[in-house]
C-alpha cells in the first residue's frame, strides 16, 4: 500500500478492536504496522469468531497487511528486542488499561527521554487521568456509560446497543486522526507528543445534539426509534411493501417532498410550515406520509423521489450492502488474499486523487510470522 | 486554540453536520476555520433546534470558534472574494452533493491548477464516482443504506436508527483524519491532493465483523439488541433495580466473572468453556447471569465487579453523562461563551501532552460576522 504514511513505522501493541482498528487505518494509508503480540495465543481477537478453517475472520479483517512478532514484554530478552524496535519507530500505539505501560517501564517519561522522535498514542477505556483511569473497558461498557445507548432503540423498549462496535471504532478513528496530526506537527517542528485517547470521551463527542437538548430542555432525550431528534421529516417510513428512509432537511426539500407524495395540502397547513413546527407535529406528519406511501411499493417511490431530488433509500441488510453497485464502484468491499480464498472486508473510505485504491489486501499475519524479517537473526 | 494545526487556514463551505463536524475537529486542533455561508439564511443548521433565544443550539455546538463570511458563489463580486480567500488557504472542505463544485466552476482540475498548495476535501452522501454520485443524502439515508440500522435494535421489532447521527459523524471523522494525512504529505513532499469522502463508504467501514459474518454464514446478521455479535458474555444484564453492562472478552475474565457472581458451576460446564461455546449458548448464559444478578442492586454489583477487574458500567442517559466525574475530570463537557450564558458541548477527545485543553470555547459566529476581518475593506 502506498499512501500519505508511506515510510512510517508503527509499533503496535494493541489487541481486540479499538487499537487494531486505529492501526489498520494507518496501514491503509501506507504505514508499516508491526504488531507485537503475547506469545501465549496472541491477540484475543484471534479467538473471536466467525471462524474459517479454525482462523478468526474477525481478526483477519482488522489485521490485514500487518506484521506479527510475538514478544513477552516481561522477559528481558524480548524487552531488548522491543526496545531496539522502538529505536526504528515513528509511532507506538497501545490499548492497555491505564497504568499498564508504566508498570512495564514504558511510561511516556521513559519513552520520550529514550526515543525523542517517537509519537505515542494510548487508547484506553477511560483515558489516563480521572477517577476511572485504571478501570478496564470494552465497547459495550462505553456505549452504555457514554449515553449513546440511552438514545438508541424505541421508547418503552429496553435500550439497544448500536449494532456495530461504535465504542471501539470511534476511539480508533480519533486515534488515527490524532496520530496523523502529531506526525504533521513533528514534521513541521521536530516536537513529539503523547496522545491519550479515551473510548468514553470519544462516545461523548458523538452525542452532539443530545447534549444541547438536555441543556435546553432540562431533561435528557430518550430513545428515538428511527427518527432524527431535531429534523422532520427525517426517518423511516412505510410503503406498501416495506420500510424506506426519507429525509427532507429544509423547507425547500419538504415542499418538493409533499408535492411528490401528492400531499400538497400539507403545504397550506401551519403545523408543517417550518422545521420546528414539523418537529412539534411529527406524529401527524408521519401518519400523513405513511398513508400516502402505502399506495405503492418502494420501487415506485424511489423512482419518483429520486427524480425529485429527495434524499431517500432502502433499509439495507449487510448482504444488500455487499451487493450494492455504488459500494462496488467505490471499491468499498475489498478482498483479502487468504489461504481459504478471497475474504471480503471493508475498503478504505479515504479516496485520494494521488494514491491508488487497490481491490485486494494482503492477509493478516500468523502469530510471530514476521519475527525474522523484523528482528533479524 | 493552539494545536497541531495552528497556522493552518481552512476555507469551509460545509453545511448541516458531516462537513461542519469535520472542520470543528480541525478547529479544535488549532486551525482557523473560515465558514462561507449563503447570504440567504446561512447554514441550514441555523434553523434546526433546540433553540436558545431564537438561536440554534445545534448550530452553536458544531460551529463554535469558526469565522463566518456570507458569500453568494454565483455572484461575480463574491466569487472574486472567494478566489482571493483560496489563495490564502491550506484546505478547502465542502459537503455539497457530487457535481456541485464543477457546476460552480471549482472542480478539482480548476482548483489544483490555480491553487497548487491547496488540499481539497469533498464530503458527500455517496462520493464523486459511481452510479449514485449525484444523489443527495442525509445521515438517515446512509444509516439505512449502509447496513448499520439492520443490526441495530431488537429482533422482531422495526429497525432502529443509531440515536446519534453516526452517518454524518463517521464521515466527518474520516474527513478530519484524511486532511491531516494530506497536510503531512504536503509538508513532506509539497504534493497536494483531492480527498473524496462518501458518507455511505464510511458506514461500510463500521460494519467490520458483520461483513465477516455474512460471508462465513452465507446470510446477514439481524439486529442484536444489546449484545455483542461474537463475544459472550458481553451485553446488558439485569440486577434487582435495573440494567447494567458487563463485558468479559476472554476466558480469564469469564472465569473471574463467574466466581464473582457465585456462578462457579458454570466453569465446569462445557457449554461455557470457550467464547465460541458461550456464543452458542448465550441465552442460557444470560439467564444464569440475570438470575444471580437479581439478588442485589447495581451498586452492590458494581463494587464487586470493579474490585474483581471485570469491565462493567451503568446505562447512562445524557444527563448522567454530563454529571459523570470521569467526564468532568477529562474536560469532556466544555462550555461555549454564549450571550445566553455558558452552553455545554462535547470537548476534544484528543488529549495531547503538549497542547493545553481549555475548559471553554469561543462562540459560534453570527452570519457574516467576520466579513471585515476576513475580506478586509
Amino acid at each position: 500500500m502506498k499512501g500519505v504514511l508511506s515510510g512510517i513505522r508503527v509499533i503496535d501493541l494493541t489487541r481486540v478492536l479499538a487499537g487494531p482498528f486505529c492501526t489498520m487505518q494507518l496501514g491503509e494509508l501506507g504505514a508499516e504496522i508491526v504488531k507485537i503480540e503475547t506469545p501465549k495465543g496472541g491477540d484475543d481477537a484471534r479467538h473471536i469468531g466467525p471462524f474459517i478453517d479454525g482462523r478468526s475472520g474477525y481478526f483477519m479483517s482488522i489485521n490485514r497487511g500487518k506484521k506479527s512478532v510475538a514478544l513477552d514484554l516481561k522477559a528481558a530478552a524480548d524487552r531488548a528486542h522491543f526496545e531496539r524496535l522502538l529505536e526504528t519507530a515513528d509511532v507506538l500505539v497501545e490499548n492497555y488499561r491505564g497504568g499498564t505501560m508504566e508498570k512495564l517501564g514504558y511510561g511516556w517519561d521513559v519513552l520520550h527521554a529514550r526515543y525523542p522522535r517517537l509519537i505515542y498514542c494510548a487508547i484506553s477505556g477511560f483515558g489516563h487521568t480521572g477517577p476511572y483511569a485504571s478501570r478496564p473497558a470494552y465497547d459495550m461498557i462505553v456505549q452504555a456509560m457514554g449515553g449513546v445507548m440511552s438514545v438508541t432503540g424505541y421508547a418503552g423498549e429496553a435500550p439497544a446497543r448500536v449494532g456495530v462496535s461504535i465504542g471501539d471504532l470511534a476511539a480508533g478513528l480519533y486515534g488515527a486522526s490524532a496520530i496523523q496530526g502529531a506526525l504533521f506537527h513533528r514534521e513541521r517542528t521536530g516536537e513529539t507528543q503523547k496522545l491519550d485517547i479515551s473510548m468514553l470521551d470519544c462516545q461523548v463527542t458523538l452525542l452532539e445534539n443530545a447534549i444541547a437538548q438536555t441543556h435546553v430542555r432540562g431533561q435528557p432525550p430518550g430513545p428515538i426509534g428511527a427518527r432524527h431528534p431535531a429534523i422532520a421529516p427525517f426517518g423511516m417510513f412505510r410503503a406498501r411493501d416495506g420500510y424506506l428512509a426519507i429525509a427532507a432537511g429544509n423547507d425547500g426539500l419538504f415542499a418538493t417532498l409533499a408535492k411528490t407524495l401528492g400531499l400538497d395540502a400539507l403545504l397550506a397547513d401551519a403545523r408543517f410550515a417550518t422545521n420546528p413546527a414539523r418537529m412539534e407535529h411529527v406524529d401527524a406528519l408521519t401518519e400523513a406520509m405513511n398513508a400516502a406511501l402505502a399506495a405503492a411499493d418502494r420501487v415506485h417511490w424511489f423512482a419518483k423521489l429520486e427524480a425529485a431530488g429527495i434524499p431517500c433509500g432502502p433499509i439495507n441488510d449487510v448482504a444488500d450492502v455487499m451487493a450494492d453497485p455504488q459500494i462496488a464502484a467505490r471499491n468499498m468491499i475489498v478482498h483479502i488474499d487468504d489461504e481459504a480464498g478471497p475474504f471480503p472486508t471493508p475498503g478504505n473510505p479515504i479516496k485520494s486523487s494521488i494514491f491508488p485504491d487497490a481491490p485486494t489486501r494482503p492477509a493478516a499475519p500468523a502469530l510471530d510470522e514476521h519475527r525474522r524479517e523484523i528482528l533479524g537473526d
